[in-house]
Protein backbone atom coordinates (compact mmCIF):
# COMPACT_ATOMS: atom_id res chain seq x y z
CA UNK A 1 0.00 0.00 0.00
CA UNK A 2 1.41 3.96 -1.00
CA UNK A 3 1.94 5.61 1.73
CA UNK A 4 0.35 8.71 2.14
CA UNK A 5 1.62 11.96 1.10
CA UNK A 6 2.80 13.77 4.47
CA UNK A 7 2.72 17.85 4.39
CA UNK A 8 2.96 20.34 7.10
CA UNK A 9 1.62 24.13 7.18
CA UNK A 10 2.91 25.95 10.45
CA UNK A 11 3.50 29.80 11.05
CA UNK A 12 7.35 30.02 13.27
CA UNK A 13 8.51 33.35 14.64
CA UNK A 14 11.67 34.86 13.01
CA UNK A 15 13.54 33.12 16.05
CA UNK A 16 12.06 29.68 15.39
CA UNK A 17 9.29 29.31 17.64
CA UNK A 18 5.76 28.57 17.18
CA UNK A 19 4.07 28.75 20.04
CA UNK A 20 4.93 30.55 24.04
CA UNK A 21 6.57 28.25 26.26
CA UNK A 22 2.68 27.76 28.29
CA UNK A 23 1.54 27.00 24.21
CA UNK A 24 -0.28 30.52 23.59
CA UNK A 25 -0.17 31.72 20.23
CA UNK A 26 -1.74 34.97 20.94
CA UNK A 27 1.61 36.82 19.23
CA UNK A 28 -0.34 35.81 16.00
CA UNK A 29 -3.21 37.76 16.19
CA UNK A 30 -1.85 40.94 14.81
CA UNK A 31 -0.89 39.57 11.44
CA UNK A 32 -3.48 38.84 8.77
CA UNK A 33 -2.71 36.20 6.68
CA UNK A 34 -4.52 35.65 3.38
CA UNK A 35 -7.18 32.60 4.69
CA UNK A 36 -6.98 30.99 1.06
CA UNK A 37 -3.32 30.28 1.60
CA UNK A 38 -4.50 27.67 4.29
CA UNK A 39 -8.03 26.85 2.96
CA UNK A 40 -6.46 26.04 -0.06
CA UNK A 41 -3.57 23.54 1.74
CA UNK A 42 -6.22 22.05 4.17
CA UNK A 43 -8.43 21.61 1.15
CA UNK A 44 -5.66 19.37 -0.21
CA UNK A 45 -5.14 16.47 2.41
CA UNK A 46 -8.10 14.38 3.69
CA UNK A 47 -6.56 13.76 7.11
CA UNK A 48 -5.31 15.20 9.88
CA UNK A 49 -2.23 13.94 12.17
CA UNK A 50 -1.99 16.07 15.70
CA UNK A 51 0.42 15.51 18.98
CA UNK A 52 -1.61 15.04 22.21
CA UNK A 53 -0.87 18.61 22.97
CA UNK A 54 -2.14 20.21 20.05
CA UNK A 55 -5.65 17.83 20.60
CA UNK A 56 -5.77 18.73 24.25
CA UNK A 57 -5.37 22.72 23.17
CA UNK A 58 -8.18 22.63 20.11
CA UNK A 59 -10.80 20.23 22.23
CA UNK A 60 -10.94 23.31 24.15
CA UNK A 61 -11.81 25.63 21.16
CA UNK A 62 -15.88 26.51 20.46
CA UNK A 63 -15.39 24.86 17.05
CA UNK A 64 -13.80 22.40 16.01
CA UNK A 65 -11.01 23.07 13.30
CA UNK A 66 -10.65 20.16 11.41
CA UNK A 67 -14.37 19.82 10.10
CA UNK A 68 -15.22 16.61 8.75
CA UNK A 69 -11.95 15.54 7.83
CA UNK A 70 -10.37 12.24 9.48
CA UNK A 71 -8.00 13.15 12.33
CA UNK A 72 -6.02 10.95 13.94
CA UNK A 73 -4.37 12.01 17.11
CA UNK A 74 -0.84 10.63 18.43
CA UNK A 75 -1.19 9.20 22.35
CA UNK A 76 -0.75 7.10 24.47
CA UNK A 77 -3.27 7.78 27.02
CA UNK A 78 -6.51 7.69 24.83
CA UNK A 79 -9.44 9.62 25.96
CA UNK A 80 -13.29 9.16 24.54
CA UNK A 81 -13.11 10.47 21.09
CA UNK A 82 -15.68 13.86 20.87
CA UNK A 83 -15.23 14.38 17.09
CA UNK A 84 -14.73 10.88 15.29
CA UNK A 85 -10.93 11.34 16.04
CA UNK A 86 -9.09 8.27 16.57
CA UNK A 87 -5.91 7.67 18.48
CA UNK A 88 -3.20 6.31 17.55
CA UNK A 89 0.58 5.31 18.75
CA UNK A 90 4.50 3.76 17.47
CA UNK A 91 6.78 5.10 14.46
CA UNK A 92 5.51 7.17 11.69
CA UNK A 93 5.54 4.29 9.15
CA UNK A 94 3.68 1.90 11.39
CA UNK A 95 1.19 5.42 11.77
CA UNK A 96 1.11 6.10 8.17
CA UNK A 97 0.58 2.44 7.49
CA UNK A 98 -2.69 2.38 9.39
CA UNK A 99 -4.18 6.08 8.08
CA UNK A 100 -3.20 4.13 4.43
CA UNK A 101 -5.33 1.13 5.23
CA UNK A 102 -8.36 3.33 6.69
CA UNK A 103 -7.95 5.12 3.10
CA UNK A 104 -5.75 8.13 3.76
CA UNK A 105 -3.69 9.73 0.59
CA UNK A 106 -2.63 12.69 1.89
CA UNK A 107 -2.02 13.62 5.86
CA UNK A 108 -1.51 16.99 7.13
CA UNK A 109 1.37 16.79 9.97
CA UNK A 110 0.41 19.65 12.43
CA UNK A 111 2.57 20.51 16.02
CA UNK A 112 6.26 20.77 16.61
CA UNK A 113 6.85 17.62 18.03
CA UNK A 114 4.96 15.91 15.72
CA UNK A 115 6.39 17.63 12.48
CA UNK A 116 9.97 16.61 14.02
CA UNK A 117 9.20 13.48 14.34
CA UNK A 118 8.08 13.06 10.78
CA UNK A 119 10.62 15.12 9.55
CA UNK A 120 13.38 13.11 10.91
CA UNK A 121 11.85 9.66 9.98
CA UNK A 122 12.27 10.94 6.54
CA UNK A 123 8.39 10.99 5.58
CA UNK A 124 7.73 15.10 5.58
CA UNK A 125 7.15 15.35 1.77
CA UNK A 126 6.38 19.62 2.04
CA UNK A 127 6.91 22.41 4.56
CA UNK A 128 5.15 25.39 4.43
CA UNK A 129 6.66 27.76 7.04
CA UNK A 130 5.19 31.16 7.45
CA UNK A 131 7.83 33.21 8.86
CA UNK A 132 6.98 35.97 11.20
CA UNK A 133 8.55 39.16 11.65
CA UNK A 134 9.06 39.17 15.08
CA UNK A 135 11.55 37.49 17.95
CA UNK A 136 9.28 35.61 20.28
CA UNK A 137 12.58 35.29 22.69
CA UNK A 138 11.38 32.40 23.82
CA UNK A 139 8.67 29.42 23.73
CA UNK A 140 8.35 26.44 21.96
CA UNK A 141 10.12 25.21 18.57
CA UNK A 142 8.96 24.08 15.13
CA UNK A 143 12.27 22.22 15.01
CA UNK A 144 12.75 19.86 18.19
CA UNK A 145 15.08 17.36 19.26
CA UNK A 146 18.04 15.56 17.62
CA UNK A 147 17.15 16.38 13.87
CA UNK A 148 19.66 14.96 10.91
CA UNK A 149 20.81 17.33 8.12
CA UNK A 150 18.25 17.52 5.76
CA UNK A 151 18.34 19.30 2.45
CA UNK A 152 15.37 21.16 0.65
CA UNK A 153 14.29 22.77 -2.55
CA UNK A 154 12.43 25.61 -2.64
CA UNK A 155 8.95 24.91 -4.03
CA UNK A 156 7.26 28.92 -3.42
CA UNK A 157 8.04 31.87 -1.55
CA UNK A 158 5.59 34.60 -1.56
CA UNK A 159 5.60 37.84 0.96
CA UNK A 160 2.29 39.22 2.44
CA UNK A 161 2.08 42.87 3.25
CA UNK A 162 1.42 41.78 6.66
CA UNK A 163 5.44 40.86 6.87
CA UNK A 164 4.59 37.64 6.98
CA UNK A 165 7.02 35.49 4.31
CA UNK A 166 5.62 32.14 3.52
CA UNK A 167 8.04 29.43 2.05
CA UNK A 168 7.00 26.06 0.71
CA UNK A 169 9.73 23.79 0.47
CA UNK A 170 10.08 19.90 -0.49
CA UNK A 171 13.35 17.47 0.34
CA UNK A 172 15.68 17.45 -2.00
CA UNK B 1 26.57 62.34 18.80
CA UNK B 2 24.32 60.54 16.75
CA UNK B 3 24.13 57.14 17.15
CA UNK B 4 25.74 55.41 14.28
CA UNK B 5 23.12 52.92 12.40
CA UNK B 6 23.53 49.50 12.92
CA UNK B 7 22.75 46.32 10.58
CA UNK B 8 23.17 42.64 10.28
CA UNK B 9 23.13 40.54 7.61
CA UNK B 10 23.58 36.35 8.01
CA UNK B 11 22.56 33.37 6.78
CA UNK B 12 20.58 30.95 8.80
CA UNK B 13 19.58 27.19 8.41
CA UNK B 14 15.58 26.71 8.28
CA UNK B 15 16.38 25.93 12.41
CA UNK B 16 17.87 28.82 13.28
CA UNK B 17 21.54 28.03 12.84
CA UNK B 18 24.23 30.28 12.02
CA UNK B 19 27.35 27.83 12.37
CA UNK B 20 27.74 24.27 13.58
CA UNK B 21 28.42 23.40 17.09
CA UNK B 22 32.24 23.55 16.17
CA UNK B 23 31.55 27.30 13.81
CA UNK B 24 32.16 25.22 10.47
CA UNK B 25 30.25 26.80 8.08
CA UNK B 26 30.89 24.27 5.02
CA UNK B 27 26.92 23.84 4.69
CA UNK B 28 26.55 27.23 2.94
CA UNK B 29 29.00 26.24 0.27
CA UNK B 30 26.31 24.27 -1.80
CA UNK B 31 24.50 27.59 -1.85
CA UNK B 32 24.91 30.07 -4.41
CA UNK B 33 24.19 33.55 -2.74
CA UNK B 34 24.21 36.61 -5.13
CA UNK B 35 27.73 38.10 -4.18
CA UNK B 36 26.49 41.69 -5.65
CA UNK B 37 24.18 41.68 -2.36
CA UNK B 38 26.43 41.22 0.38
CA UNK B 39 28.76 43.67 -1.74
CA UNK B 40 26.15 46.28 -1.76
CA UNK B 41 25.50 46.12 2.25
CA UNK B 42 28.96 45.82 2.65
CA UNK B 43 29.31 49.16 0.47
CA UNK B 44 26.97 50.63 3.00
CA UNK B 45 29.12 50.33 6.23
CA UNK B 46 31.94 52.06 7.51
CA UNK B 47 32.50 49.93 10.50
CA UNK B 48 32.33 46.22 10.97
CA UNK B 49 31.55 45.04 14.87
CA UNK B 50 32.31 41.29 15.33
CA UNK B 51 32.74 38.97 18.41
CA UNK B 52 35.52 37.56 19.56
CA UNK B 53 34.78 33.99 18.53
CA UNK B 54 34.30 35.36 14.75
CA UNK B 55 37.73 37.37 15.04
CA UNK B 56 39.41 34.46 16.22
CA UNK B 57 37.73 32.67 12.81
CA UNK B 58 38.26 35.23 10.31
CA UNK B 59 42.14 35.97 11.43
CA UNK B 60 42.80 32.82 10.29
CA UNK B 61 41.47 33.13 6.62
CA UNK B 62 44.22 33.59 4.22
CA UNK B 63 42.70 36.76 2.94
CA UNK B 64 40.85 39.86 5.63
CA UNK B 65 37.75 39.41 4.79
CA UNK B 66 37.06 43.42 5.78
CA UNK B 67 39.43 45.36 3.28
CA UNK B 68 39.93 48.67 4.53
CA UNK B 69 36.94 49.21 7.22
CA UNK B 70 37.55 50.20 10.58
CA UNK B 71 36.87 47.11 12.62
CA UNK B 72 36.38 46.73 16.21
CA UNK B 73 36.31 43.76 18.45
CA UNK B 74 34.18 42.90 21.35
CA UNK B 75 36.76 41.71 23.64
CA UNK B 76 38.08 41.20 27.24
CA UNK B 77 41.24 39.95 26.28
CA UNK B 78 42.56 42.06 23.03
CA UNK B 79 45.43 40.41 21.32
CA UNK B 80 47.91 42.46 19.17
CA UNK B 81 45.93 44.32 16.38
CA UNK B 82 46.76 41.94 12.80
CA UNK B 83 44.82 44.52 10.35
CA UNK B 84 44.47 47.63 11.92
CA UNK B 85 41.86 46.24 14.41
CA UNK B 86 40.26 48.34 17.45
CA UNK B 87 39.57 46.14 20.35
CA UNK B 88 36.40 47.33 22.63
CA UNK B 89 34.34 46.14 25.20
CA UNK B 90 31.06 47.22 27.09
CA UNK B 91 27.28 47.73 26.41
CA UNK B 92 25.95 48.59 23.23
CA UNK B 93 25.59 52.33 23.99
CA UNK B 94 28.87 52.89 25.39
CA UNK B 95 30.42 50.62 22.54
CA UNK B 96 28.35 52.45 19.36
CA UNK B 97 29.36 56.28 21.61
CA UNK B 98 33.03 55.07 21.13
CA UNK B 99 32.86 54.40 17.40
CA UNK B 100 30.77 57.75 16.67
CA UNK B 101 33.59 59.21 18.10
CA UNK B 102 35.74 57.61 15.94
CA UNK B 103 33.86 58.84 12.91
CA UNK B 104 31.39 55.23 12.74
CA UNK B 105 28.27 56.59 11.04
CA UNK B 106 27.22 52.75 9.94
CA UNK B 107 28.23 49.82 11.50
CA UNK B 108 27.70 45.96 10.08
CA UNK B 109 27.30 44.08 13.73
CA UNK B 110 28.26 40.35 12.78
CA UNK B 111 28.07 37.03 15.02
CA UNK B 112 25.43 35.56 16.54
CA UNK B 113 25.98 36.56 19.84
CA UNK B 114 26.48 40.22 19.28
CA UNK B 115 23.37 40.19 17.05
CA UNK B 116 21.56 39.55 20.01
CA UNK B 117 22.69 41.33 22.89
CA UNK B 118 22.39 44.23 20.46
CA UNK B 119 18.86 42.93 19.20
CA UNK B 120 18.31 42.63 23.01
CA UNK B 121 19.66 46.56 23.60
CA UNK B 122 17.22 47.73 21.09
CA UNK B 123 19.97 49.16 18.61
CA UNK B 124 19.93 47.01 15.58
CA UNK B 125 18.32 49.09 12.92
CA UNK B 126 18.09 46.85 10.33
CA UNK B 127 18.30 42.95 10.21
CA UNK B 128 18.80 40.86 7.28
CA UNK B 129 18.26 37.16 7.39
CA UNK B 130 18.65 34.62 4.45
CA UNK B 131 17.07 31.22 5.05
CA UNK B 132 18.62 28.32 3.89
CA UNK B 133 16.75 25.78 2.92
CA UNK B 134 18.08 22.84 4.74
CA UNK B 135 17.57 21.86 8.32
CA UNK B 136 21.20 21.66 10.54
CA UNK B 137 19.78 19.83 13.69
CA UNK B 138 22.67 21.48 15.69
CA UNK B 139 24.73 24.45 15.81
CA UNK B 140 25.19 28.17 17.26
CA UNK B 141 21.86 30.22 16.91
CA UNK B 142 21.01 33.16 15.51
CA UNK B 143 19.29 34.55 18.10
CA UNK B 144 20.39 33.64 21.62
CA UNK B 145 20.07 33.92 25.39
CA UNK B 146 17.05 35.46 26.64
CA UNK B 147 15.74 37.92 23.98
CA UNK B 148 12.97 40.46 24.32
CA UNK B 149 9.74 39.98 22.40
CA UNK B 150 9.84 43.15 19.43
CA UNK B 151 8.18 43.17 16.20
CA UNK B 152 9.30 43.98 12.59
CA UNK B 153 8.69 45.34 9.92
CA UNK B 154 9.12 43.61 6.64
CA UNK B 155 11.59 45.38 4.53
CA UNK B 156 12.22 43.32 1.29
CA UNK B 157 11.61 39.83 0.73
CA UNK B 158 13.88 38.15 -2.22
CA UNK B 159 13.89 33.96 -3.48
CA UNK B 160 16.90 33.04 -5.21
CA UNK B 161 17.16 30.11 -7.68
CA UNK B 162 19.32 28.60 -4.92
CA UNK B 163 16.61 28.30 -2.76
CA UNK B 164 17.81 30.66 -0.56
CA UNK B 165 15.29 33.75 0.81
CA UNK B 166 16.81 36.53 1.99
CA UNK B 167 14.79 39.05 3.94
CA UNK B 168 15.28 42.21 5.36
CA UNK B 169 13.44 43.58 8.45
CA UNK B 170 13.37 47.10 10.34
CA UNK B 171 12.01 46.89 14.16
CA UNK B 172 8.55 48.71 14.15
Amino acid sequence: MTRPRCAAFLAMSLDGFIARPDGRVDWLDAYEAPPEDYAAFFASVDTVLIGRDTYDLVVTFPEWPYGAKRVAVLTHRPPAPRHGEAFVAGEPARVLACLAAAGSRSVYVDGGAVVSQYLAAGVLDELTVTVVPLVLGAGRRLFQGALPERRFSLVASHAHPSGLVRITYRPT
